[in-house]
């Protein structure tokens, strides 16, 4: 399915007081890492909104799996990809990388969700739209970008 | 005019690598005593949006002098008053204390905005609506709540 | 095992644009609480490294499962408690509440690190001091402490 | 004196219920750019503390004017200029751009700052190193690096 890379940056305000990332900012790099394998897979957020539908793809789930720390400078790459299709939610893991080495492995489940048809402000999750899923599971070498023909060269 | 006291305990992760609050936090914290300003003054921000027809209160400038680092485990006091009241816009003046000495000064600017009337999703500044100005300026001795009168033990 | 309750007011800045809190805060909560937890116990964060040797207690899992959305000016209150205490590790499970729903049930283990016997800047886990095992393993009814006692009143 | 540019993709949890950058997140990327032109001048910030006896580089002033907003998936560019260099303190100046227009101006004082010579966990004003001065103040267009050679082709 489809997988794409993004390198991060560890900034200095990223980290606290024992000199290493804040654990909670690896959960919004996940963030950023989805939002960019969407837009290699030719899914731009916004347009997630005005041309499919959804009101939001909320997380229902995040866990991450800390393996060795990272510290400002460090310059992180992460490999993100679509590991699981379901009706109306999926499943994206990210591995990030220092220098090759794994230091961090996780995943994050998100609902396509719709304006809830009786509750106004409420959101319900609705089946994923089809072009959506045909252009998530692509192979990742197909994908016309760089990004994703680097994410191709992942190891599963 | 009127003024509120806030509370704030310093979190580790607040705090980067030199072992003092990241700065960028306080402008964070800034907007969370402007808010809790505007509850004790009768408005809270959410009818702002619903019942005064502002579709938000954007800050325009924002500045801080730093005076004293703080680190986790600190429980900050926030002053914050009503410095000015213009037009369209106004100005709130954030003190934070910690054990009584100041260490911080800063303040923030924002207009009172509205839809924008020929463009979609802008935002234009408008005056400010007469009930809010009454509630912004009223003798934080007169606020019918504890916040705002340990408000007028305030210095100035 | 210990538990202890804080609660959490949801900032304007904490939320993003669908309007609920972005999930990452959650996780920044989460250390707030376990803070919260360790500090009812009788163990201040910074007596961990002055009194107990720890250099850290950093993270090596955390996860979450949310439930329900909320955004700002809701005040939620979180349910914190030990639920595991192993040789040199332990979890903490964070359930959080909207006025009594369950929104986010989630949970981190950390590990006990002291300074690494011979590469400088690195840690390395070690085992629980038999206080700290102690203060945490106390039933929560017995913690001298408001706090304490009002987390006695969890469910489980 | 020396400027640096650097570029901001804006995230979806940068952004805030108004569905625009949350004011606060631009003065964390105010310590970005700060440390992207330190890098830039033959600086990188982990050698000001290890080679140049610096404890830190704390902020004793931010302030900023909002112009425009700015929303997820913009990109930003800033350009970052050392603007005054005192005795032991110096200003940068950051200007965003999005598409080539202003949409934010702001600057910044820091402080060299060493161990204080009697107080433990304390910092003094120092003054700042030769070294560091003449790096700081070089031409951007000398500066061996693409980086500062783009910063050359800046306005004033």
């Amino acid at each position: 399915m489809f997988a794409n890379r993004k390198r991060i940056l560890i900034e200095f305000g990223d980290c606290d007081p024992a000199d290493i990332v804040f654990f909670a900012n690896y959960f919004r790099w996940f963030d950023a890492c989805t939002t960019a394998l969407f837009l290699a897979a030719g899914l731009p957020i916004r347009d997630l909104f005005k041309s499919y539908g959804a009101m939001g793809i909320p997380i229902v789930d995040a866990r991450a799996r800390f393996i060795a720390p990272s510290t400002y400078g460090d310059e992180l790459e992460v490999e993100s990809r679509v590991t699981e299709l379901r009706k109306s939610s999926f499943v994206i893991t990210h591995r990030f990388f220092l220098e090759g080495v794994l230091t961090l492995e996780g995943q994050e489940t998100r609902v396509w969700a719709a304006a809830h048809p009786t509750e106004s402000n409420r959101m319900k999750a609705v089946p994923l739209p089809r072009e959506v899923i045909e252009k998530l599971s692509q192979n990742a070498k197909r994908a016309g970008r760089k990004a994703s023909s680097r994410g191709s060269r992942s190891h599963h």
